[in-house]
C-alpha cells in the first residue's frame, strides 16, 4: 500500500526537489500540494520540469489540506513548521525541511532566527553517530541545512577520530538555488554569472550554530567554527572546502583510515580514491556525496572536502533518505547516487 | 530475465548517458564497457558521475568483448558501426548512437561524412509516422541525431499537416556537451562561458540532410531547409527554432489543432499550454520534448519551437526508447519525463 | 573645455554602462547621476564596478537635477521621456536611450507599447545610410533598441542592395541584461544558468516594427519580419541569425561584395574574413559588431549573422556614438573595438 | 615619443590580455607579436576580441624577432625566460609574466617547478612593502602569480601590523582562463559549466610558496600557508576568502584601522565600506582589487576577501601597473579601474 505524501510549499525549490523525488519513489502516491501566494496555480507553470504533475493545482497551505496523509514535508518560511505540525497530530510523519527543529540551543536560535525557539526533532542526517537510530520509527524529522551536511559529512570523522583541534575553517561555494526562489536583484542572472562573491562572512551565516552543533558532538568538545559561504555561478551544488590543524602525530595515512572507517558502509557517501577530487557536476542531481581528505604535512592541517547537490542530498533528498529510515523502508529506495553529468 | 546491455564507447558523452539511463532501467544489466584510448581504465575516472560503476574497467572495443549480449549501444566515431555490427551477427540488437545508418540518399552521405554509404536501418524517433511499426522487433536500430530529433519534433506535424511551404529555417542553439568530450580550444570553458556562437552556417552542418529526409517524407514532396547550428554556454539542451511560411486559409487554430493531434498520445512530447514556451531547463537529464507552435499572422508565417536534452531525448533516452520498442518491452520503461531544474 | 554629461536613471544597466562608457571618454565631465526608487544612494552601492564614482549619491529624476548639462542621457522607463525633454529646452542634447522617439508609425507605437506617440527623432544607428547625417548637429537623438540595432547591422547591406526579397527571418539569442534589473521570478540566475527559452514569439516582441521600420527604409519596400527572440545563459551580448530568401541570380559572391561595400569605412563594423564566424564574447563590452554573411545555394537563402555586445553598441555605445557625432567630436572618441575576452 | 614594446606569446590567454591593455594604453606602440606553434597565423583568428590588431601575423619567439623594442613582455612556459631575457641584453626592460624569477628559495623553486633555479627580478607586486621602490627605474620585472596577487594583497595588512598568527588558511576560486588556453579534458565548458572542484590540494599548488614568502616577508617571521584552489565556472576573477587566528587584544576595529592605512593611497586597491563584500564582476576587465576584512569574534580569527581578475590585477595589468613604474610613467597610465559588468 503506497504512502501517501503531501508536501507543503511546492512552488519552491526545496518543495519542488522534493517532489521531483518522490515522483520516482516506488512506495509514494503524491497527494496535496500546497503553496501560498501560489495557491490556485497549475504545477506545470510553476515547475515546468514536473510534467507528470503539470496539471495539478495548488491549494491553500492549510491544516485541514495536508490532512490525510501518511507523511507531510513542510517547506515553509522559518517559524511557521510547530504550528501545522501540532495541528497535524503526532502520528502523521512530519518532515521539516526548514530550520525550526534543528538547533537545541535555544540561546542560539533566537540570536540567528530572531523567533522563539521551538524545541529539537530527530536530526536527517542519517550518517552521523546515533542519528540514524533517532530517526527509526520517528514521526518527526528536522531537515539539516545544505551547509551543515556538507560541512558536517566532510569534517566529522576527523574530529570524532580526534585528528584535529576542535576547530574548522570552512569556505563553502554554492549554487545559487540556495538562496530561494524569491527574486532579488542580486540573484539576478546578469549579476551571477561570471561571479563568485561572499556573503555572511565572520560568523553571520545561520548554518553556523549547527555546524558547531555536529562537529562537537562528534568532537565531545566545542569546536569553534569559522565558516564563510560564497555564491557561485551555478544553479545546484556545495563545494565545502574544510581545514582544521592536525594534532600531533597525525599522518596522511592515519587520517585516509579513519575516513575509510567512518564511510565503509555509507551508501551515499563516496570516499574517493586518493588523486581524485570532488566535484559538484557529479553529483548534480542525486543524493550522493563526494568526500576527499588531504593532509598538508607542511602546513600541520587536514583539508576534508565535499560535493553535494544542495537540493537533493543537502535539502530534498537527505528528507527522503530519512523519510526511508522513518518508515522502515530501505534507506536507499527512491534515491540515485548517479549525477547528472556533464 | 535481465536484458544484457553492452556499451561500445563508454568514456564519451554518448555512451556516459546511455549508462546514465541503463543503470535506472529495470530490465538491464549492463555488461561489457569498452573503448578504444581509454580501455584499461577505470569508469570512475572517466565518469565520476556514474558512482556504481565507479570500479568498471573498460575493455577494448572488439567484437569478442562486445559478445555475448543481448544489446549492443555504439558510441563509435564514424564509419565503424558497420564492421562491428556485422560481427555482432544478426541476432543482436545492435543500436548505433552514430550516424552511419541514419541517410538513405548515399550522394548525401558521402557528401557530409565522406566515406561509403554503409546503408540505413530502422530509424529511432518513434514520434515519427510510421516509425514504430519499424522499430517493433527490429534487431538494428539507426539513433537520430540530437538536431534533426529536436527539429523533426518542433515541424513534423505542421508539414505532415500541409500547412506550411515545404521549406523550414532553422536557428538551433545547443549546449556544449553535443561537440563531444575531445578537447579543443573553442569548447574550453573559458572559450563557451558568456558567448554564444554559429558554426556550420549556410548549409555545412552534417545534420542537415537528415533534417531533409525526415520533413520531406512527412511532407510527402522535397522540404529545403536552411539551418543553422549555435553553440550556447550550457553543457546541456537544445533549443530549436523553427519557421515556415503559412499555406493559405492557417489560422492559429489550425496549426495548434495539428500539434495537439499529433501529439495527443505520445509519452515523451508535452505541447506546451498556449502562452507558455519550450525551456531546456525544463528537459534537462530527462527524456521529455516541450514543443510549442505560433502563428504569426502579420509575417504570415508558422514558428514551432522544441526543446530537448541533446543527450537524454537527442541521443541516448532515444537509444533506451528505441531498445524498449525493439524488445518489446513498454516504451516508457526506465526514461523519465522529469527534469531536473532548476 | 568638457563636455557636461547627466545621467538620468544612473541604477540600472542601461545607465551603468552609459556611466562606463563616459567615464573612459576624454572629452566628457559627469555631473549628475539621478534615480528614482534608488535616490538618496550610493552609487558604490548600486553599481560596485564603478569605482571612480562610489561616493556618488543618486539624485531623484527632476528637471532641476539635470539642468545645467550640455548632454542628457535618459535611461527612463516608456514613456516618461517626452516631458523631461521638453522642461530641458532645446539647447541640450537629450539622448534618450529608451524607446520613446523611435518609430514613426503612430499606430505601431500604440499597438507594443500602449502610451501616445511621443514622434520621433533622429535614429542613433549611424551606420545606417542617410543617419549620420541627420545625427550632425542634431539635438535630440533616439537610441535604437537592442535587437533592432543588431539585426538591422546584420541584415540592411542584403536588402539595401536588393539580393534578398522583402522577408526576414529572425532568431536572436541575448544575454539576460537586456531584460533590465527588476528582479523577476524568471531571471533568476538558478532559472537562466543552464537555459535557452524564446519569448515574445509570433511577432509580440516590440523590437519587431523597429527592423521593420529600419528594413523597409533601405529596401525601399515593406519588408516582413518573423522575429523569436530568445534568452541565453550570459550576462551580455546578442547574437542575430537572419535568414532571407535569394533572388534570381545571387551568388556567393555577390553577397560578400554588397557587405564588403557596405562596411569599408565604418569602424565599428567588422566583416569577419570568410570562414569565421561572429561571437559575442568577442565584442564584451566593446562597441565593435562582428558581421558574416553567407549564401546557401541549396536553400536559396542569405544568412547574415552579427555579434554586438547589448549593452555598449546595443544601447550606451550607440548612445556615445552619437552623442559624439550629435557635437562634432571625432565619432569614435572614447569607444573600444576591443573586446574583453576570454 | 611612444615606448616600443613586444609581446612574445600573443596568442595565449596572458598575452592576449597584455595587448588588450598595451592597445589602450597611452603611451605604447605595439611592435613584434611572437608565438610559437601559432607562429605564421593572424591574430585575428586567435585573438578575435583584438580587432586593432586582427591582421597582425604572429612571428616566431626568437632573440632577434623581439630585439628593438623598450620593452618586452614574456608570456612564456616555464624556465624559458631567463636564456630570452639575456639575449635581449640590459637595457631592455624585460617583464615576466612567467614564474621563472620570482621565488627567492632555491629549493622551494625546484621542488615546485622542477627545473633549475633562474634568481630573482624586482617582484611587480607594488602595493607590497618596498616593492614600487625596487621596481623604479629596474630593467627586470617579474609579475607575481594570479593567486599570490589576490592572496597577498588581502593579507599582508594584517600581517604587517602581527594583528594575525603567522598562518593563513585560503581557499580561492578561480575563473578558468587561469589555467590556460591548452585544450585539456577537464578545462572543456561541458566539464567546468556548473561544477565547483579543488585542485593541488594539501600544498601542492605552485603559487603556495610564492605566499609563503611574500606573507612571511611582511610579517618578520616564516607564515604558514595552508592553501586550497578551486576551479569556478566563470572565465575570470579570484576570489581569495583568507582566514587567520588573531591574537590577543585584536578587535574589528584595529582590523579594520590597519586595512585602512595601507589601502589609504593606493590606486587601485579598493577597501570596501562596511557591510559590503568583493564580487569578481565588480573588477571583471578591471586593474582593480576589492578587499574587504572582518574579525569574527566568536571563533577569534580575522577573514579577509579578495576579488581581483585574474589576468588583468592578477597577470597582465600588473604587468603592465609594473611597467609605468620601472619606466617612470604614473603608475596608473592605460590602466582602469572601471569593472564591466553586469
Amino acid at each position: 500500500m503506497a504512502v501517501r505524501v503531501a508536501v507543503a510549499g511546492a512552488s519552491g525549490y526545496a518543495g519542488g526537489e522534493a517532489l521531483r523525488l518522490l515522483l520516482a519513489h516506488p512506495e509514494v502516491e503524491i497527494g496535496a500540494l500546497t503553496g501560498n501566494t501560489n495557491a490556485g496555480q497549475r504545477l506545470g507553470a510553476l515547475q515546468p520540469h514536473l510534467l507528470p504533475l503539470a496539471g495539478r493545482v495548488l491549494a491553500e497551505t492549510t491544516a485541514e489540506n495536508l490532512a490525510g496523509h501518511d507523511v507531510v514535508f513542510l517547506a515553509l518560511p522559518h517559524g511557521q513548521s510547530a504550528a501545522v505540525a501540532e495541528q497535524l497530530g503526532p502520528d502523521v510523519l512530519v518532515i521539516d525541511m526548514g530550520a525550526d527543529f534543528r538547533l537545541a540551543d535555544a540561546a542560539d536560535w533566537e540570536r540567528f532566527y530572531g523567533s522563539p525557539h521551538a524545541g529539537t526533532w530527530p536530526y536527517g542526517l542519517p550518517e552521523l553517530p546515533g542519528a540514524r537510530a533517532a530517526l527509526e520509527g520517528s514521526k518527526r524529522v528536522a531537515v539539516p541545512g545544505c551547509y551543515p551536511t556538507a560541512v558536517s559529512l566532510a569534517l566529522f570523522p576527523a574530529h570524532a577520530a580526534r585528528l584535529v583541534e576542535p576547530e574548522a575553517v570552512i569556505v563553502a561555494a554554492s549554487g545559487t538555488s540556495g538562496a530561494g526562489k524569491a527574486p532579488k536583484p542580486h540573484l539576478l542572472g546578469s549579476e551571477v554569472m561570471g561571479s563568485m562573491t561572499p556573503y555572511g562572512v565572520g560568523g553571520g551565516h545561520r548554518h553556523t550554530p549547527e555546524m558547531v552543533q555536529n562537529l562537537s558532538r562528534v568532537a565531545g568538545e566545542r569546536v569553534s567554527v569559522s565558516f564563510t559561504p560564497t555564491l557561485a555561478p551555478m544553479p545546484r551544488g556545495i563545494l565545502a572546502t574544510c581545514n582544521a590543524r592536525a594534532v600531533a602525530g597525525v599522518t596522511a595515512e592515519s587520517v585516509r583510515a579513519a575516513y575509510e572507517k567512518a564511510y565503509a558502509d555509507e551508501p551515499f557517501v563516496h570516499l574517493l580514491p586518493e588523486g581524485r577530487w570532488p566535484a559538484t557536476a557529479s553529483v548534480y542531481g542525486s543524493n550522493a556525496v563526494q568526500v576527499q581528505v588531504a593532509y598538508d604535512a607542511a602546513a600541520g592541517r587536514v583539508i576534508a572536502i565535499s560535493a553535494i547537490d544542495n537540493l537533493t542530498k543537502g535539502t530534498a533528498g537527505g528528507a527522503v533518505q530519512s523519510m526511508n529510515i522513518a518508515l522502515g523502508l530501505p534507506e536507499t529506495t527512491g534515491l540515485s547516487t548517479i549525477g547528472v553529468a556533464p
